[in-house]
């Protein structure tokens, strides 16, 4: 080991030309970043990854080190090329986010000062107490409602979900676990994500204790039925504890009747959480507000800054109406975390009361960034921008008599499927599975898919400022063009 | 909302100067940043914040924007002076990574291309599973074992005791959660971080089936204490079903015998995890594996890549010896996820079916980026660096006569008190607490602080590659400087 100070060494460059060499390839990269970003729509949306590339990225563990620019040539090289292709214009699989040259830069920012956001007395804390009650004000919370920045949706509906367990459990969960407790229940539509019946799941309380609704021809939930369960379940012994409503189903962009969830969770006692990955960002539209009517009577709240307000990955969000439940539910004390009189550690609350992680990274500042770039307004404007284009693909695709659309557009998403003219039913899951493979593999555009009703379809969800009208009409054009040739020519499996 | 092509609006600039004026601007942030790093060491660890801050950062939110450029002086002005400090070479508080100049430039290539790390087919995906298998072989785990990059250990604990719960659990724990099981118990040191209680308050386990059990005088779990309290459990009914082994206990930087722990969870059945937040990555140095011994042996194996890596925030990983194991308690298929035959879905696996998120950030880039650059050796003498600087350090604190030594330097970490000469017990602890603020308030030095057997110190944890032997005799000088100043004069609470 090293036993004098001459030998000590560091991660930093370690003359004044090596610094000036490392400053000189980051404005590389900026300009590199930047270029590649201005000429997105040049490209294909995706392009598949070429073998030898399996090989390039399977080496060992590089031992001695080959300095920054030989790793950037390998990075421009083998990985640049080669994204997922959700910032390209033609982008609108599942839902994603298309990130901003701003927020890009943002991240640099925030790993400069690479700041331990757990809540010290920092200005970081101050920033994200910032964010927070600007999402809250967006979103329609109280001023009093707690919240944190998480990964995404994901993260936020389990914090939101441990929260309500530990509010309506019949004893201390936190102390004494589940098992002796009566057994809890929960529910939601069954267009609900998955991340819901994995929160039920990570939490111990099963994804039988979820019970999944019908819904109705929009893909609302059915709340004659949610009312008929909870009392089917209290019958049984059961405890009732939380309802969950859908701003934006992920597979159509439904959205529940939140009001009418509200009253239910209001009348029998039960928390209300909200999952509005996406959806919930069009209250920032006081044209599209209406839709969301209830939402700000959650309990909790769930949703995502890096889906519609493209911020980078990641940046989720959930708000909890009552700030006391929350710490309840997560606050803890050791002799290492003590609060300082002064100093550093000197801030009455930390953030990793809230959730699941200690170390947290600084990815408020990014968020601060961008609203302080573009303004609420503008960003309204997008996601109604976005709205308005599902509303005239959702025309155009009922105007063509070859495509055939399978669910309603409520907000930003479209499902149809390529029906040709008279072809057998029998046939059109896997026309549609293929004429999906070779849009992706012709990196013309990426929509996605489901499955509605037994039906295979494509699904475009416009969570992107990127997207043109001409687009939308391009990848119509697209697929018409690619359904012929599929319904004219052998498919394999059809 | 707008009808007509021409007033599509983006986040991108919108005229080719305006992505010049932002191409600029994101160079001089380069510039900027580079410089901020470079001079790190000028400057104070941490400050207080100016009361006018908290007014700047307390705003509404901006509903029209104000560009890039003011955004971005309000950043300089009032976020960046205001760090958490751990990235200055006298930061030795809690355990904080220090990150590195390339790992902040690889953040911003990793939001560059944005790309959503569920596990499609694209660059990032591979990226990950390349960094994986270097994080798999530098820590001794076999090549078969799975892995995921999570924000950090917190998460990574939380995802290997789910596994650990739904492998040992006496039924399908997803299914039918805890409700109706055998209670099941989980054993650690009293040392063990809270994480780890955490995990098992949101698996639903609760804290009371965490037996926190007694240490040596090296603060290493008694693995008597440990076999007894199984068999006392499994005597009144109860399921043991995992151990908990320390690499790097946060108070001290003990490490459990992780051999003998690994034994008894072979001979008892039960599931081996090891927290390595910190320690874990001492693997990487020949000269300090042996500390590690038994660690390979783990089932699951959680720790930070942002700490003792330097990558910036947020990294963790979690490993687990059995990928099938890894995939029953978290895979899950949805008719919007299903896998595709070709094209961006058809890669066989997504990482969302390893962990808690489905949209997931290029973390892995910056990790490969930074081992590509500086090679697995120079992180290994860095290790060895800090670990010799802690055994010097608590050298130089025996040698001091006014100062006291709390805990053996197993690792990294120096737990001591100023004593001054002959005080009395009873003052001891005030003193040191205000020893404590005045250092962080001074700006010389942040270490933490713990109570160690009911005795308040300072707490010194080396995971810095910034500090130099000199910075930590500044620091033993105005320890001794400020407890005699205080011991001398009247201080509040003696």
């Amino acid at each position: 080991m090293n036993t004098s100070e001459h030998e000590e060494e560091t991660l930093d460059p370690e003359s004044p030309e090596a610094w000036e060499a490392l400053r000189t390839l980051g404005r590389r990269m900026v300009d590199d970043v930047m270029e590649y970003l201005r000429t997105v729509r040049e490209r294909p949306v995706w392009k598949p990854l070429p073998a030898e590339l399996r090989t390039t990225l399977k080496r060992p563990v590089p031992v001695e080190g080959e300095g920054a620019e030989a790793a950037y040539r390998d990075f421009v090289e083998n990985v640049l090329p080669y994204p997922t292709g959700n910032i390209h214009p033609r982008f609108w699989g599942w839902v994603m986010g298309t990130g901003s040259p701003l927020g890009v830069l943002s991240e640099m920012l925030a790993a400069g000062m690479n700041c331990h956001v757990a809540g010290y007395e920092d200005a970081a804390a101050r920033v994200e107490d910032q964010v927070l009650a600007w999402c809250r004000e967006l979103l329609g919370l109280p001023e009093q409602a707690s919240g944190l920045l998480v990964s995404g949706a994901s993260m936020a509906t389990l914090v939101g979900l441990a929260v309500a367990r530990s509010e309506k459990a019949e004893g201390d969960v936190r102390r004494t676990g589940l098992w002796d407790l009566p057994r809890m229940t929960l529910y939601a539509s069954r267009e609900t994500h998955a991340c819901v019946r994995r929160a039920a799941e990570v939490l111990g309380l099963g994804s039988d204790s979820l019970r999944l609704l019908p819904v109705d021809a929009d893909f609302r939930v059915d709340v004659s039925a949610l009312r008929a369960a909870i009392a089917r379940d209290r019958a049984e012994g059961l405890r009732p504890f939380c309802v969950v409503g859908n701003a934006g189903t992920v597979n159509t962009g439904a959205v529940d009747d939140l009001e009418a969830l509200a009253d239910v969770a209001s009348q029998e006692g039960l928390w209300f959480h909200v999952d509005g990955a996406f959806g919930a960002l069009a209250a920032l539209s006081p044209r599209l507000r209406p839709l969301l009517r209830g939402m700000e009577r959650a309990d909790s709240l769930a949703f995502d800054l890096h889906k519609w307000m493209h911020i980078p990955f990641e940046a989720g969000c959930v708000l909890v109406r009552s700030e006391a439940a929350h710490r309840r539910a997560f606050a803890y004390q050791t002799e290492y975390l003590a609060q300082m009189p002064r100093g550093l550690a000197a801030r009455p609350s930390m953030f990793s009361e809230y959730g699941v992680q200690l170390t947290r990274g600084f990815r408020a500042l990014k968020v601060w960034m961008s609203l302080k770039e573009h303004g609420a307004a503008k960003f309204a404007r997008l996601i109604e921008q976005n709205v308005e284009q599902a509303r005239a693909l959702g025309q155009r695709v009922d105007a063509e008599p070859e495509l055939q659309r399978l669910a309603p557009v409520s907000l930003n998403v479209v499902c149809f499927r390529y029906a040709g003219r008279g072809a057998p039913e029998e046939r059109l899951d896997a026309w549609n599975r293929e004429l999906l493979c070779r849009l992706h593999e012709s990196g013309v555009a990426v929509p996605s898919y489901t499955t509605l009703g037994g039906r295979y379809c494509l699904r475009v969800c416009l969570t992107n400022h990127r997207t043109r009208r001409e687009d939308l009409e391009l990848f119509v054009q697209e697929v018409l063009r690619l359904g012929r040739e599929i319904a004219g020519g052998a498919v394999k499996g059809t």
